[in-house]
């Protein structure tokens, strides 16, 4: 054994400064929190029922703004309400986890899906009843506060999971690092989970558009070949469906810095799922869409007619199985393909190409075919899906 | 849409000069390459059958070598056949796998395993036979090179999928761009797949050890609470069961820096077999423990004894399945738990408490707890398992 014996812990550490930004985010979310308290406990001391009004999370209350380009939350909500046998245990929840977030945001600390369902569930006192059993109790819960408040998951200092990583022209600065995302070897910088931008910072920025592609092994095909160098760009994957901390950086790097989102994803249905939730926001998060979604995020491949176009092998070919062609005819009839003459092209030749393709079977021509002709022609001859 | 359109794409561009241990590595592997080559071809001119020996990865093939504290692959050894009706196609197989790892070193890239299954698969030219039809045909046949020549994946050109990140007090060089491991904001570097000398060396180390945790959310906490300043360390995760670019990176401090390796896990199976895949190696891939394996790791928690000896709350039990059980007692018979009685120990205490525990569930007492009392606290007393 490596005989070093760790330095001894220091205790009690000094808490990192927060940002004047991050500091009135805070402020303002827990004015809404203690707006909350304060209504309940109102009622309780006037003798009148406690009850809370939260808005309805399901696909009749999503409403497809055509004019936004995104998918957003109707005006439906429900009563949860204290003196209810079907509603007493969710409005104890709901009370507990907003609890749970005071006490984040005063400690200046974020914490997991995870770690916020234990730090509520407990046994209640005298009883046998658990106040969660799973995190599947859980988890909806958070999402009841985070639409009543009308606050993200960040402000309420919770964060997903961090997936996916960048390079490129640009340099962030992340909680006071500066972090020069041209030098970052081949490993890339790691997207963090929150990032919004009381953390996050855009400094200096060359890059003239943002390539996102699905995958990390894709993204390695990019990086080596120093496409983003080449190219002026960003490079980022999000290890599949992009989590929400890459989905909102993308957003930020559209809306702020003006740059267009361009995907690389593949030419299947969860391919054009993922470019679909980029672009619009997904049903269960619709009351976020307007902090997530793209509605100019476009689609530059893998194509069906790229079988043809660029004259590949039989051996790209997945057959499409039985959901596959299920879930097409369902994304398909999506509000924003539908009315979309050059996607419902695109998904009528994958239906009758019957295979599918992927990004990696570009490799067929040549390893960088991908990297030095495939996506550099297409760019420069904007040919994407919008 | 933002108006702005991508810069036109530079085509041809010039290859970056790889560093010249990188060379030297690939001239190495491609000798090898070559010589696997003439072999077969010396065969076939002298008319006689062109074989190759490819050294038996299977759990009867590997040995627990107790001095050295790895598994280890034995001498057995099949021979592969051109003219064996079972063994022709996965000859020709092997063959063109050879060919396009040869072509991989020769560009100076690098591919994954899927790119290299979509490399080699075609329709045989006259048949109707295809070289590949899945990629679980083809990775075993990548496996058997590496084993017959005696070269990791990585030497091979061939990386698997990027997971897990890091942050600490030891500056990176990754492909020349110098990596201030100290300055990496809330997101971390993003640990790529392939961590050879050659490709990340050591800079400037004052860490004086690495503290690994299972997830990324519980890295965020970590990282948040700056413990890796606190306490001079490097922090890093795998994703859960971390991949061969993590393990290798871990080795690397291990045996390089003399760092110890010290793991916060689940107590649970799972969390165990990441630590003994961590310490010992697997045994699908037991011909590549000496470069992956860290037999010096250490197992700091969560123990199964901190439910009594931190006094947590019943909230944090999760009852173990009939396959936690199981899976249990095929841990504690792995020849290096066999004959460890702490870990015995430890199994034991697990079974008989019939509940297994998360890192998150130490939320219970405190959000930062884990980090400022708990990990701490075990690493000033020295408690952990070996």
């Amino acid at each position: 054994m490596a005989k070093k014996k760790p330095a001894p812990a220091q205790k009690n550490p000094p808490a990192r400064p927060s940002s004047k930004a991050a500091r009135e985010r805070d402020q303002r979310t827990l004015a809404k929190l203690v707006g909350l308290a304060e209504n309940v406990s109102k009622s309780a001391f006037a003798g009148k029922e406690p009850k809370i009004e939260i808005p309805t999370r399901t696909k009749s209350n999503t409403i497809w703004n055509r004019k936004r380009g995104i998918l957003e939350m109707g005006d439906a909500a429900a009563e949860r309400e204290l003196f209810n046998l079907n509603q007493a245990k969710q409005f104890m929840q709901t009370m507990l986890h907003a609890s749970t977030i005071k006490d984040l945001i005063e400690a200046d600390k974020t914490s997991s899906l995870r770690g916020v369902f234990y730090k509520a569930k407990h046994t209640v006192a005298g009883t046998k009843e658990n106040t969660f059993d799973t995190q599947d109790e859980s988890d909806p819960i958070l999402e009841d506060l985070e639409v009543s408040m009308g606050a993200l998951r960040e402000e309420l200092h919770v964060f997903a999971e961090n997936r996916g990583s960048m390079v490129g022209n640009i340099t962030l600065v992340d909680k006071g690092d500066s972090i020069d995302c041209r030098r970052m070897g081949s490993g890339g910088y790691a997207i963090p989970s929150i990032v919004e931008p009381d953390v996050i910072q855009f400094a200096k920025c060359e890059a003239k558009f943002v390539l996102h592609v699905e995958k990390g092994t894709v993204w390695n095909r990019f990086n080596e070949d120093r496409f983003w160098e080449r190219n002026n760009c960003i490079l980022t994957h999000g290890a599949g469906q992009p989590p929400r901390g890459v989905r909102r950086l993308l957003q930020r790097f559209n809306q702020e810095l003006k740059l267009p989102i361009i995907c690389v994803l593949d030419c299947d249905p969860w391919g054009h799922y993922i470019y679909s939730v980029i672009k619009q926001g997904s049903i269960s998060l619709a009351f976020e869409s307007s902090r997530l979604a793209i509605p100019e995020a476009r689609f530059l491949g893998i194509r069906s007619k790229d079988y043809t176009e660029c004259d590949l092998p039989d051996a790209v070919k997945i057959d499409l199985t039985d959901n596959d062609i299920k879930r097409a005819n369902e994304i398909r009839a999506y509000p924003w393909f539908a009315d979309n003459k050059q996607w419902q092209k695109e998904i009528d030749l994958l239906l009758r190409n019957g295979f599918k393709m992927e990004v990696e079977s570009l490799i067929t021509k040549d390893i960088s075919y991908v990297t030095e002709q495939y996506v550099p022609e297409r760019l420069e001859e904007e040919d994407w899906l919008d």
